[in-house]
């Protein structure tokens, strides 16, 4: 194999075989190929695209570059839900005990904060105590023990992916739907799960900024599941503007034990119940939607989800009396209110500079080695659609740290904008 | 600077600005810049290319990264000539000393061969005692003194453009007209020249296969000169089969002492003296093209020109005696010929495949330590619309290593197609 022939290959537009993608991957990881060569052939396939079996080859050869685990002696209905990410997006928090509840298992990789977007990792880390750095032997023990685990990639899992995607942040190679697919797939397929529901957030806060990219992604990453024998459903969510009422850290922890509790924002509720209908049918624990959603509702009112979290954050180190306790944590030290300069109703909001707001108070990370601020969110009072008038607050942000205040603040400003219209939002695209 | 957004914004087809490039390339040549930063760049100028300005600043920032020579002080119109390279391209040995003794001092820096093509270099080399490694104050003495040098890269002159060009050959970013374009000029640029004629090559066995690519090529290099204060003159030259009657190393030496003692074989001399009338008009030497031509024909036949060579030579280390008795040096070991299996004419030849079959005789390297073999050659008795009959020699390959001859022999048994029209050959293209 001469490495230069094969990026040449693809820069040329032609297909390269499952040995080819194997040698150079492997290659790679072993460091026979240089991180020069393996950018060259990221940016011609960010131009390019891959083909299906290029893909299908890309994602095998990812996936069989770490451990893979298995759930087949679980007796339940194992099963993962992932969102390609936005802003205020909380509701694997809340869906992953909602559906451990219901008797679906639960082994669930998640993400950091990355770019703009939030991280469930980062999200669940506000509770003091709560450890998601956990092997992949402890983390088999606690899905067979309680039915559900959120934790962090490990080393052992997909390690081909977790450099390459190291190498693509930085070599400007990260919006590339083949990669995008690849890197998701392996590892939701290295968790060993016989179901999945995707999330594809879609509009000015997503990766994907229109419906026809968020099809081509979902229909590429359907067709994965499907070669790898994973049920695989998609619902689309417009990341026009953020889910819920609230962005950040501890904030949106506690909106989501409000929406486990059965006082979720409408926006989060609607998806975590779509979403997990989808996987209820898939486990053929409900015959239609409107029962999955009637069982998801019961799985709230009667405390069990909730229950189903508490456990999960106790096995996983922290207390329960600090969730029970919840609104008392992580008090932010400073606060300010972003009032409305005229009268109308919100035409749109700029997720994107939202969901940069949200980084520059704290809840992300510039460089790898920043601190995050657990108090540091945003607050939500109007959406799409409101009626505002002048001098309303739109929204609250906060933090504890004076000095991140007012770089979010320029950008809040920019992020709302008032019309004379009454202008509909569309949670569900199709 | 972030380097991944300047990579994302060529990425995404959006002009960089020249503080931009300045910041990339000289962060790259202090390593702040990885090596997987800029072939991903690279790759991203492969696919978008780059403006005008973009290019301008490219070469610029090359250029000033190293030494750059400066002949004001010197009364002679200094210029040189520059051939993108071909099989059999002779023309620089026999015009060299050719123009300088017209009176246009040369400061020349050459290269070697570079894929199937033939390189100067190697083929001054193989004058016995012959140095290429002159550094950049003998090499200005030595065009003071006698009006002509040819040398080779040295590690003053564009450091920027050497280290740029090794990460391309590996990453398969060769092919790409603004980066080739960039090489080429800030070189040719830091010689402290003011006149350039550029032979592009086109056809089968040159980089660029089509006169399309070829008149991009052409004007981009002219727009850069032009930017520089530089006359610049292009000529399209075919290169769909080799130029002259020999391609290989000691072989082709011999070949242009024949031109410049007059017995020169018509192609080859056709572009020499086209060539060189572009910078003798430049210079203001001569007020026609066709005194241009008639002054480099008597500069051949009074023996100027050879003796200049012979001046040459000596100054850099050869003997002269060695030239004089040019028959008797370097004979190969070994020789075969190919012989027609058919009657006809010659329809085209393979000229990639014929600078293939040079490099396998041992005229190149695979490697870059490999060995060349100055014995090593072909001879064309048969050339594009020669009539041929069954068993009549097409052309001889020789060399003194019995294991690079029968690869060769397989080349070059598939570069030749014979049939029953009369084809022509046209040596300028338009």
């Amino acid at each position: 194999m001469i490495p230069s022939e094969i990026i040449k290959q693809k820069r040329n537009g032609n297909e390269i075989s499952h040995a080819q993608i194997k040698d150079f991957i492997n290659g790679y990881l072993s460091e026979e190929i240089p991180e020069y060569q393996m950018s060259a052939l990221l940016m011609a396939i960010f131009f390019n695209g891959m083909t299906e079996s290029e893909i299908s080859a890309l994602v095998d050869v990812m996936l069989n570059s770490g451990e893979r685990m298995d759930f087949t002696h679980h007796s339940n209905y194992v099963a993962d839900k992932h969102s390609t990410g936005g802003v205020g997006d909380k509701v694997s928090i809340i869906l992953g005990p909602l559906l451990a509840a219901a008797g679906i298992a639960i082994p669930m990789l998640s993400g950091r904060s990355l770019g703009h977007t939030g991280g469930t990792l980062d999200k669940l880390e506000t509770i003091p105590g709560f450890k998601v750095n956990i092997n992949l032997d402890d983390f088999r023990k606690q899905v067979d023990s309680i039915g559900i685990a959120m934790i962090g990639q490990t080393e052992d899992i997909c390690p081909a992916d977790r450099r390459m995607y190291a190498l693509r942040d930085v070599t400007g190679t990260i919006e590339s739907i083949p990669l995008i697919s690849g890197s998701i797939m392996s590892k939701k397929i290295a968790e060993g799960i016989s179901g999945l529901v995707l999330d594809i957030k879609t509009g000015n806060g997503a990766f994907m900024k229109n419906i026809d990219d968020a099809h081509i992604l979902g229909d590429t990453l359907t067709k994965i599941g499907n070669a790898f024998n994973i049920n695989t459903d998609v619902v689309y969510t417009s990341m026009n503007q953020p889910l819920g009422k609230t962005a950040g850290l501890w904030c949106e922890v506690r909106e989501s034990i409000d929406g486990l509790k059965g006082n979720g924002p409408d926006d989060t509720m609607q998806v975590t119940f779509e979403l997990g209908a989808k996987l209820i049918l898939q486990a053929g624990l409900s015959k239609t939607q409107s029962e999955a959603i009637a069982l998801q509702n019961e799985l709230i009112s009667n405390g069990k989800a909730y229950e189903k979290f508490i456990e999960m954050v106790e096995y996983q180190g922290g207390n329960p009396q600090d969730i029970e306790n919840y609104n008392q944590l992580h008090q932010p030290k400073l606060s300010k209110s972003l009032k409305s300069e005229e009268s109308g109703y919100i035409q749109s909001m700029d997720t994107y500079k939202i969901g940069l707001a949200t980084i520059e108070l704290g809840c992300g990370r510039k460089k790898t080695t920043d601190m995050v601020d657990p108090t540091a969110g945003i607050q939500f009072y109007k959406k799409i659609g409101d009626k505002v008038n002048r001098d309303d607050t739109l929204l609250k942000f906060f933090n504890s740290n004076n000095s991140k205040l007012v770089p979010a603040e320029v950008l809040l400003k920019e992020s709302i904008q008032i019309g004379g219209k009454k202008v509909e939002h569309k949670l569900f695209l199709d």
